[in-house]
């Protein structure tokens, strides 16, 4: 097919100081997991990125001196020549595919933990270190500043000896030389501190030296947190975020710009943002500067993106998100195929991987993180050598991508629903308050599915082992699902228990009544306690949360919600209770009790809702499981997140047929000691 | 010196099935937040551990296979042929010193993350994740268990194959073979659930398993925890755990016993136990078996070591945190030097940097971890190449190391104290309760100090800058300290603000008068604030701690002491108001204010502490700075640990006249993708 010709916009050249970019698609930066103790791995993803149509694709973070380690979480480094090499891999599988390399040098000051390096942290003043107790961070003297002035630019003609065209500099997500624009966190008295035209000090000199080191062919961007969302406190867009831009206007290369702050602002899941949820704070931006603009707002619309550009909003479509979800966004525009984009839900899962250190993974993208580990490939899957057929049992989350990748690689599909309505969990979960947005789990997969002719989907279909017997497929997937417990087992509270009246989520999907006060125990810890307290304290019922952590929808602070939801809640009246359980429900009222001290309290209580784990809807699999070529996929082998059902579907379909082997490692070394 | 003849028990050979022990000097397995990563780091450490004298030096633990992965963290992995060469680094290192080797194989079962392998989560029953939220754990089936006993099998050959004497079968800390042996987590109605005996029937197999994989030329020794602390309901000393010694009694070669459970029971800091607290729930064990028994308890004291062999509580002296704090404990209790023991102060600070999945740090011991990345050696220093002198201005933590450092490289070394007490902050913290054996970090020093002849230690020797002058030593090294800010400035408050009459920790160690109730607002997290709270509860006084945090303490969630402390002050009366600030000082109340309403309620007052963070004390510092060969260290550069007090000396002194280089780092290679 061809481009639909309102989207040529998009693949327009943009000059970027002394680069070109090929296109408007800009991959800005984001984490991966994998940093400098995983090389291969990182020029594998970014490679792929590249190969999808983005234009500029760069780095995650990349510290540029030990005073800047961020260990436990993987981040570069370009600390020694030594750094070198690996990095010039990432940057050669960007070239590769034409195009730009960007890599964004790093220092984190008072965020920074140095836990590997112990070296005293960093900071425009003597601070509280940001997250990593009870460490203080010491106030930068006039020789630590010439000192950090020195490591920018060795960082950055490194950068330029692996090959990187545009070499950051980055003022944003509270980082230093953020953390000397803000007047919260630079108190100093010295020429790097009072006035804003002092505090962006930092920043010019960082820009100049920058350009002076490696300007004649890299590219100088500065990432900037144009506002902190402390209102007039901090850096905000009506007036220093607006004063930087006006100070600095030309002298970098590009803007990257961006909001700030604590909670995940810049990053927000799509239960408290919409798409372009950025362009207030950073419009203003492109009226100031003559240099190229690009920002993010988890675009997945060639319209809106083009809107973007045709509005002056932005010259690039900024992306970290929506790259993870489909690194072939670009290619799919470029080529007329803007229905098969696989649009980023904004569950944040992303940046679960993130704060939990370990490996990026994405929900709607399964092979997100296993391009070098596995030779995944998102848009590319062998053939499967033999040509069988394939019964998936289920249209979930794991019973759509099991049929789809399995269709991918030429088996003849039947997938059976039971219900009428395809989906699974996913359209049911994405009713409730925010979570629209994951519908496109089903419905980029249901897109994908009608377009291929060897699959057939059969609503109102539940299979019994006799049809399945009936049928004979040469293969059986079994996706059934999951239903929520009865018995109040969960997280912390291992022993069963009885609550003969208590409803659970799948209760509340079926439209059961709900009379009188709500109590919810969370023993579940992500969304759907939550989220089930929102959607029944605005349809107005008295809700009392009761949970065992310490915080509401406690698993939420890894995907950047918990700050948000508990603000919502605490808006919408709602009652939390932490540190207990229910132990006991009464005709009137629920009986909650303090995990430390044993103390009661009731609660009243007309609908005591239990929200504390799942078990797997496995009976299909209890009838068939010594049959041959049967398996078990996603919520019905192990409940998990979307995420894991997509993934466990993928991961069978992939390897049908293949050896299982552990995914390969990144290991150094052991010449012995 | 000679050894003491009432220690020479300890240095008894023992003989464990195949294999013998030279002494009963036994490190049992623990974390280093090295693993499979950093395999170079590994074995240098351990060999260390053998050099000092211990007689059997295990791994951390060792997965058995890619379903049990506990990323982030670090742990080794006998996943394939692969994994042998590095390990058996690890092997030689310990051998080189005639050391046996022993390697903690382990399946985490509903424990592990596979946030790395992506692979579903195995354990006895269906129950959500320990840690590793929203995953489900599913329940292995009988193929899966045969399975799993390969996967030991396997584990054990290549474990043999890498040259470890000593093979283990773990069942401690709730891992998978607990998880079967656990009515809490094990509601099987097959033949591994339901009896006792079947509930063992897993653990039975694997140790026949191993021995017939390995059993020619390896001990295999079992790890199990005898208690769960959760009484009847799950495997408790006077029952089960007793019953499953009796049965498996003469089976394994070796019994390495503990006490399991949530919260660090196993490794409970000394505000929350004594040396050998975990007597009275193992002791039993010697009385069911044949076989040599070994446990821990933090033991330093040899009167202490030789009582346990004496009284037949166990037949080796099992330690982690003791061979941590001195991996030379042995050596020194062989040589007659047991004053020179760097006992273990048991602040958990080890344990933190395990659960922040980074390398180990100690308070006591600043080379650990960096045996091999710095080249360190606990009891080995080069010799400063000149006759020089130096001023250590602070008798703290830093300045105690710093001293003894520079002494033990033949410096001629003045320590000056302006205070009558040496330690410092040690000497003061000390004073609060449960933290007594902080005091271990200055006597150490002091011990060490008075047996150099080049030190000279003078107190109530306040410094001024023309005192510093008039003595013209080479090195001036400032060790100042810090004090408490007045100004409220925390982790979470940033903003300056204003509290005329508030007092802080210091003003209490000064011996302020306390009148009324009390209030203190933490915001910083660490000890202090609930540390006071108890003292202040003790004495009498309504405390009530308000914190931005969730939780009292949130920081001593990472040393396994978080939930010891909210038991304690709760159970002293402590009112604990988590995710609110004091905002206001009354004359008779203080304002509380909560971080997500803005609702205020005031709180009757009479002391009002702020925990909130500190200032280096560092006026000689900024007299000083522009002299040569001066610094500052510990909390007068950076308020922070005593760890990192002390390690900030120790890096100073080390590497005085050398080159500071980056630390070496376990690159993986990176031949392109």
């Amino acid at each position: 097919m061809a481009m639909d010709p309102r989207h040529a916009i998009l693949f327009e050249p943009v000059r970027i100081g002394p680069v070109t970019a090929p296109n408007r698609f800009y991959q800005t930066p984001h984490a991966t997991g994998f940093g400098w103790q995983r090389p291969q791995s990182g020029a594998a993803l970014r490679g792929i990125k590249a190969e999808g149509g983005w234009g500029v694709v760069c780095t995650e973070y990349c510290s540029i001196h030990p005073t800047s380690d961020d260990s436990p979480h993987a981040f570069l480094t370009l600390w020694d020549d030594d750094d070198i090499a690996p990095l010039a891999a990432t940057a050669d599988a960007i070239h590769t595919h034409g195009a730009l390399a960007g890599i964004e040098l790093w220092h984190g000051g008072a965020h920074a933990s140095n836990r590997m390096t112990r070296l005293p942290t960093l900071a425009p003043q003597v601070q509280p270190a940001l997250f990593h107790l009870p460490t203080t961070a010491r106030a930068m003297d006039l020789a630590d500043i010439r000192a950090f002035r020195g490591w920018q630019r060795d960082a950055a003609r490194r950068a330029k000896q692996a090959g990187f065209d545009i070499v950051y500099v980055y003022a944003g997500h509270d980082y230093l030389p953020f953390q000397y624009l803000s007047r919260r966190s630079n108190t100093r008295g010295d020429a790097y501190g009072g006035s804003l035209e002092n505090r962006a000090r930092l920043l010019r000199e960082m820009l100049e030296d920058t350009r002076e080191a490696v300007g004649d062919t890299c590219a100088v961007a500065i990432r900037l947190a144009v506002d902190e969302l402390h209102g007039p406190d901090g850096v905000c867009a009506e007036a220093e975020g607006r004063e930087v831009v006006e100070m600095l206007a030309d002298l970098p290369d590009l803007w990257d710009v961006n909001i700030a702050g604590a909670l995940g602002n810049d990053s927000k899941s799509a239960r408290f943002s919409g798409e372009g949820f950025q362009e207030d704070y950073i419009r203003f931006v492109k009226g100031l500067t003559s240099k190229p603009v690009v920002s993010v707002g988890r675009f997945t619309s060639p319209d809106r993106m083009v809107e973007q550009i045709r509005k002056g909003v932005q010259d690039f479509i900024g992306a970290a998100r929506p790259s993870i979800a489909d690194p072939f966004l670009p290619a799919k525009i470029r080529a007329g195929r803007a229905d098969e984009i696989r649009e980023c839900i904004g569950c944040n899962i992303c940046r679960a991987a993130n704060n939990e250190a370990v490996p990026l993974r994405c929900t709607q993208n399964p092979t997100m993180g296993e391009e070098w580990r596995r030779g995944w490939h998102p848009e590319r899957i062998a053939a499967y050598p033999r040509r069988e057929t394939a019964l998936v049992v289920g249209a979930g989350p794991a019973g759509l991508e099991a049929a789809l990748t399995l269709a991918r690689r030429g088996l003849e599909v039947t997938l059976a629903e039971a219900s009428r309505q395809l989906g699974g969990r996913v359209s049911r979960e994405s009713t409730l308050p925010g979570l629209a947005t994951w519908a496109r789990v089903r419905d980029w997969r249901l897109t994908m599915l009608g377009k291929l002719p060897n699959v057939q989907i059969y609503r109102e279909s539940r299979m019994a082992a006799d049809d399945i017997a009936d049928l004979a497929p040469d293969h059986v997937v079994l996706a059934t699902g999951s239903h929520w417990r009865r018995d109040g087992v969960g997280v912390v509270e291992m022993q069963p228990r009885q609550f003969p009246r208590a409803l659970t989520p799948d209760d509340i999907f079926a439209g059961a009544e709900i009379i009188g006060p709500v109590v919810i125990h969370d023993d579940e810890h992500y969304f759907m306690g939550g989220a089930l307290a929102e959607k029944l304290a605005r349809a107005g019922h008295p809700v009392t949360l009761v949970t065992p952590y310490p915080q509401v929808s406690g698993w939420t602070v890894l995907t950047d919600e918990q700050g948000f939801i508990q603000e919502r809640l605490m808006g919408l009246g709602v009652t939390i209770l932490p540190q207990h359980s229910v132990t006991e429900q009464g005709a009137t009222h629920a009986r909650a009790t303090c995990l430390t001290t044993g103390q009661a309290r009731d609660i009243a209580c007309g609908a005591l809702i239990l929200v504390t784990g799942r078990l797997p809807d496995d009976r299909l699999w209890q009838a068939l499981q010594t049959r041959p070529n049967t398996v078990r996929l996603g919520d019905c082998l192990t409940p998990s997140s979307i995420a894991d059902a997509v993934y466990s579907a993928h991961r069978f379909a992939r390897l049908l047929g293949e050896p299982d082997r552990p995914p390969r490692r990144e290991r150094p070394a052991h010449e012995g000691i």
